[in-house]
């Protein structure tokens, strides 16, 4: 599972600086997480194969994390896709979409589906036999989720050498994969587990963004690898933060160690401060293991 | 007068190539001509104070010319922006960005005024003591037009050499500057022109993108000091020309031959050419002061 941050700043773009995108790769999957203004420039420079993408989640409707959606909409067409596209995000999204596209006389030649949503509750936006992707309600001015993208346990796999040392005819090998135990000649039963690997611990990923300090996604979130969650102020900024809805570095930190996750990756900073090592050392005073998205740079779990 | 080209190329942005956008400072104002994505960093990037910017112009309703736009009028609200805003552009460019607004219930806190267009015959759009806005009736796809921005002649200015030459009475400077004759106390009458400068002459930029070739649009943009006249293609693609509704860089040569321009400047160039160079050359066989529009290149009048 591999975690590409296109943007990480809030609001304003500067000369360098982007508005929130991700991609995530995941099971063979290119998720894209936000699409702020400049998202299809920052994608050619991550060099990902970005026609790839077929799934896009949209967090919430404020300009930073979705004025890019109506080029990469239009920038697909130009390059002449047929494969369809799958946006997930807040009622409304088609709308929007919809009317610049017909504004523009220019309607997409492959299939746009929108998948809106509405719902207050954590739901299943997308599954498939090896990811789900669910929505995690959050707390901010308008209508926002989070969302959580979780690999599903894998089968076990043969153990070739168990086999041998069991004397398990290879006739019974597929009958193994599919877990089943295996009946030896003397009648001994050999347990599926002797003669397989336990599968990969599954993966998740908790993307949080934008939101105010919010408990009740603790248990949604819970033991997830990776969680970025949004820290657009620091605590002396409390204020601010609490008035705009949004969190601070040490309330993300609390967040992500009441969820024990494995790491949490801070983002969506104010453009007032100058240097982002202060949101990190924050951070640190709550929860140890910390690190900074910056525009460009990957996590992989 | 300056012109400042953010953007150039057509459609799909590249790493380094940004569709059309451009700012003309004009006799102290600052107008946007139309407004691709990423407009707002490209702004940032040229120095220029754009919080100046008052009043911008979007020929058509194609993303690679307005998905620029919502942004930057949410960055204006980001930054305070407490004078007014005035958009000219298509019928249907007002629901648009207020449906945007609406959606991130983030509606300005500056007053925005749209004026939208629709008429195919030129149009006065924006008039003071100084500057003059039309609209250039275009052939596109869409409903586009192109803008000519034009000084307007400046008062006569007082010579006064001229005046000392005559032994003219200071007490009639003022009479002199409202253009009146001065009458000398043996009862000459000195004409106002030779007691004054002539105004600079007016200056005049038509900028015509997109459109296929045009013959009505001659007689608009004749004798403009600069024209950009879009050549998305070259002849070897007249074809691909006439069904998209572009023009070559031979056919812009052409307009800029007939209406007597100034200066023929190229852009909206298709990404298929690797080099710019050919553009000019094929213009050069008709009309010979032609230049490439960059991003970030200046002409200056």
């Amino acid at each position: 599972m591999k975690l590409t941050i296109l943007g990480c700043y809030s609001a304003t773009p500067r000369t360098l600086n982007n508005p929130t995108a991700q991609v995530l790769e995941i099971k063979n999957h290119l998720f894209l997480i936000d699409c702020g203004e400049g998202t299809q420039v920052q994608l050619r420079k991550s060099k990902l194969k970005f026609s790839r993408i077929k799934h896009i989640f949209i967090s919430h409707l404020h300009g930073d994390h979705f004025f890019g959606l109506p080029g990469l909409v239009s920038t697909f067409r130009l390059l002449g896709r047929e494969k369809e596209l799958h946006i997930y995000g807040p009622k409304g999204i088609k709308e929007a979409i919809t009317l610049l596209l017909k504004l523009g006389d220019s309607w997409t030649n492959y299939p746009l589906y929108f998948h809106e949503l509405e719902g207050r509750e954590p739901q299943i936006v997308y599954e498939d036999e090896k990811v789900k992707v669910s929505t995690i309600p959050l707390d901010h001015r308008i209508y926002t989720n989070g969302f959580l993208f979780q690999e599903k346990e894998g089968a076990r796999t043969l153990n070739v050498e168990a086999a041998k040392v069991w004397e398990v005819d290879k006739s019974q090998f597929n009958n193994i994969k599919a877990g089943k135990h295996v009946v030896l000649e003397d009648g001994t039963i050999v347990d599926n587990k002797e003669l397989t690997f336990d599968p990969p611990k599954p993966k998740s990923y908790a993307f949080c963004s934008d939101t105010m300090y919010k408990e009740d996604i603790v248990p949604i979130i819970k033991k997830a690898d990776l969680l970025y969650h949004e820290s657009t102020f620091l605590e002396s900024e409390q204020e601010l933060a609490v008035k705009t809805k949004h969190s601070t570095a040490k309330e993300a930190a609390e967040i992500a160690k009441q969820a024990q996750v494995g790491k949490l990756i801070l983002g969506h900073y104010s453009t007032r401060y100058k240097s982002l090592e202060v949101f990190k050392e924050e951070a640190q005073t709550v929860f140890t293991a910390v690190d900074l998205a910056e525009d460009g740079k990957s996590f992989v779990v």
